[in-house]
């Protein structure tokens, strides 16, 4: 049982200074879940506004002693409820460490705290020639460390890859409070296990992330090109992504948003874009030359073949980018509509068309209005199930049709989650999709480097009824 | 303490087809070590060649319940002793599970048991339109499975990653013999914690991977264009490495041979390539049309500032190709001529010309014979003490070089093994590597998915003494 929250709000405040604690309800609201709206929250006993890492150390010392649940969390942008407050536990916000320690394009590398905004790295990496990928809808919002504990994925990990592609070490509070440092500097290493890779994805269940040493590519690359396609239905579109996958090319971008989404973002933003098309898919080659060329006609054959009632090669750098900004800005403006329900199944790339034809009828089954966007390339479906506020019925359909959209995926050999983290939402999937023997493992993982259970206990693989 | 051998021999004879078990110490001495010539070993109490997951599975088990020791094997090609013999173990060698089992380009991935040799896999994929990039020294002989267990390199990795960036799932024995899938089919997925990848490079000690799920590339690339370099110093050509890094080129390939490996590989194939140079540099770029001319021109450019006698972009594509060949052959060139105690350091690209000054010290101080050769674009240098059989005084002065490469390597902020493992040779750099926490994070993983302590017991982490 966790001591009373006085024992450790008085432990807090005696070793840390004054600002870096919120104890009061309203300031500790803002704090006390992610983006998740879906996922229940309890209330923190404190929130630490940590700047430093022996902050972080004192606030793990202190909460292992009393037996406090730690939940670490980073800009909030979740979407599974990985950061949400446990009642009484410490809620650790890394937000202010947000320091980027080091960019070095000679060694590929980046030194960066915690709280570094994705998109602040990619442009100060940029500032010297070297390129971050990872690329979360979430970036211009969401922390590094946050990326790190969720192993996110984004827009460009078709061809590049997801954020534990790009993570060589890191700094970590762990245990009772002790520092340690994981992984490497160099360009490869093996000495013993992977524990840096371990952490990455482990939703804070480990111990908390006080540094990140990421990897970098060169910054110069080639213009993306892109290859625009419209389709009368989402399987269509997701035949065209299959097509794609067939052709044996890797673009650089792969994305679907239906006319739910576009018109989302339209009546948000007044962009103009959903008279034309049920469905889009964005394609882009960054492949320089006549690689390039190959990858984007080849593109556009796929969509034709597939049904596209228009495809055409973008030459018109401004709309394009339009286009995916439209994809980045679907979510917020989805939001804007009703409680949102987020679903990140991954299928494999042939099972995207059927995947979404069961999508379209879970939607039809239980009655719910579901939108779609997806990295699409990737088999990342991102079905967005929307409810008007406050109807408690269409919620209970909308959770059935979750439910089964995540049930399906596991039938198709897909995974509950590709890039979002399991969260407190897809705990009961996590339990359909491993054996018992692999929770079981996890368990036992758990319990070796957090044997007093206060690195954001219960999530991810914990009772889903609880 | 282990059962007796007879115990262990008679439960695995009951139980398994008589095929499977050799007993004989003739027999067995074939399976008792891999390559690491250095490194002790001792004496099975039996050999079992499985050839499906079940009999893994029933020799884990039997090994759980009577707490003898289980190592595993694929081809023994390994440099750090991690397949080596335990006194009374049961040597579990998968060199006979070698079928490829699915390759699906469409999905970009191949499932393939452990025994498969790594060249095999390549060419099977290429026959199909997919490559798999990870390409160690050993590529005609070792087998994916030690691959996967060691986290193997390769040449390609500056570019393309190390063996660890390409697997996806996997299929392993664990604890009492439960068969376990870890990881997954899709290109994404973040359900718990990444125990995929903490099974990758660690060399045995956390089970028995029975089938691995790789990734695939497209398998249609641009021509190679090979840049070749010779210089009279070790260290002018570390320059001419830490330029390349400088410049912010990613080649395909950047491997460093000195004339001791040149003579060798005369020696061996009358390749006549010792006369030109006292080291030898050879640069590859695969990136398509102005991109590639970029890359082989900047790579010329930095051999010729960092003091190149010459250089020169190939023109003749067989002669490229016997100079990477005698990059293959370098190592068993230099076998032939002694036992080998081989290095396998990698430290910043910044630091490789400060390193190798380092290793020509060492082999001043300590009165050794030293080869190099190097994966120098990652930093992860090979250099091989070699010493005449049976001169135990130059034993001890090579063991003391090797001692200090590694204590050198860690001050550079370099790792003491890039791509080999840990296996025996490494442990105590491993020690000196890693905080004592750290250390204690690996012992507590261990005990928690191998509480009998029966998979490779002593390796990687254990007492380097002992």
């Amino acid at each position: 049982m966790p001591d009373l929250p006085e024992g450790v709000v008085a432990a807090l405040r005696a070793e840390l200074p004054e600002r870096c604690l919120l104890t009061d309800p309203d300031s500790m609201a803002r704090y006390a879940h992610d983006e998740a709206e879906w996922a229940p929250h309890g209330k923190p006993a404190a929130v630490v506004r940590a700047s430093t890492t022996e902050q972080v150390a004192t606030a793990v010392r202190i909460c292992s002693r009393l037996g406090v649940p730690v939940v670490p969390r980073g800009a909030g942008t979740g979407l599974s409820g990985g950061a949400n407050a446990l009642d009484g536990c410490v809620l650790l916000s890394l937000a202010e460490m947000n320091r980027i320690v080091e960019i070095n394009p000679r060694e590929q590398l980046a030194v960066v705290q915690p709280g570094v905004v994705n998109d602040d790295l990619r442009a100060a990496c940029l500032e010297q020639g070297a390129w971050y990928p990872p690329d979360p809808a979430s970036s211009p919002w969401s922390t590094i460390g946050g990326n790190v504990a969720t192993n996110a994925g984004g827009v460009c990990c078709v061809k590049y890859g997801v954020t534990r592609d790009y993570v060589l070490g890191m700094e970590a509070v762990v245990g009772d409070g002790e520092v340690v440092r994981l992984g490497r500097r160099t360009a490869k290493g093996v000495a013993g296990y992977d524990l840096c890779g371990l952490f990455v994805g482990s939703e804070g269940t480990l111990g908390v992330i006080t540094e990140v040493t990421v990897r970098l590519l060169p910054g110069v690359r080639a213009p993306e090109r892109t290859v625009v396609g419209y389709f009368d239905t989402l399987v269509a579109a997701g035949e065209a992504v299959a097509a794609v996958a067939a052709a044996g090319v890797v673009p650089s971008a792969l994305e679907l948003l239906d006319k739910h989404c576009l018109e989302a973002v339209d009546a948000w933003k007044q962009m103009g874009l959903s008279a034309e098309a049920e469905v889009l898919l964005l394609g882009r080659s960054d492949s320089p030359g006549a690689a390039g060329d190959h990858e984007v006609e080849t593109l556009a054959r796929c969509f034709d073949q597939a049904g596209a009632t228009w495809s055409a090669v973008s030459t018109d750098q401004h709309e394009a980018d339009a286009l995916f900004q439209a994809r980045r800005l679907a979510y917020p403006a989805l939001e804007r509509l009703g409680p949102l329900l987020t679903e990140d199944v991954c299928v494999p790339r042939a099972a995207v068309p059927e995947m979404l034809a069961r999508i379209e009828a879970s939607a039809r089954r239980h009655d719910t209005h579901i939108a779609n966007i997806a990295h699409a390339g990737d088999g990342n479906l991102h079905p967005l199930i929307i409810t008007a506020a406050g109807d408690e019925e269409a919620k209970l359909r909308a959770q059935r049709a979750f439910d089964d959209i995540v049930d399906d995926a596991i039938a198709l050999g897909g995974t509950v989650t590709g890039e979002h983290g399991v969260g407190l939402l897809k705990r009961r999937g996590l339990h359909a999709e491993l054996s018992p023997a692999v929770v079981g493992m996890h368990h036992a993982v758990k319990n070796a480097l957090d044997p007093r259970g206060i690195f954001n206990p219960g999530k991810v693989f914990g009772d889903p009824g609880s």
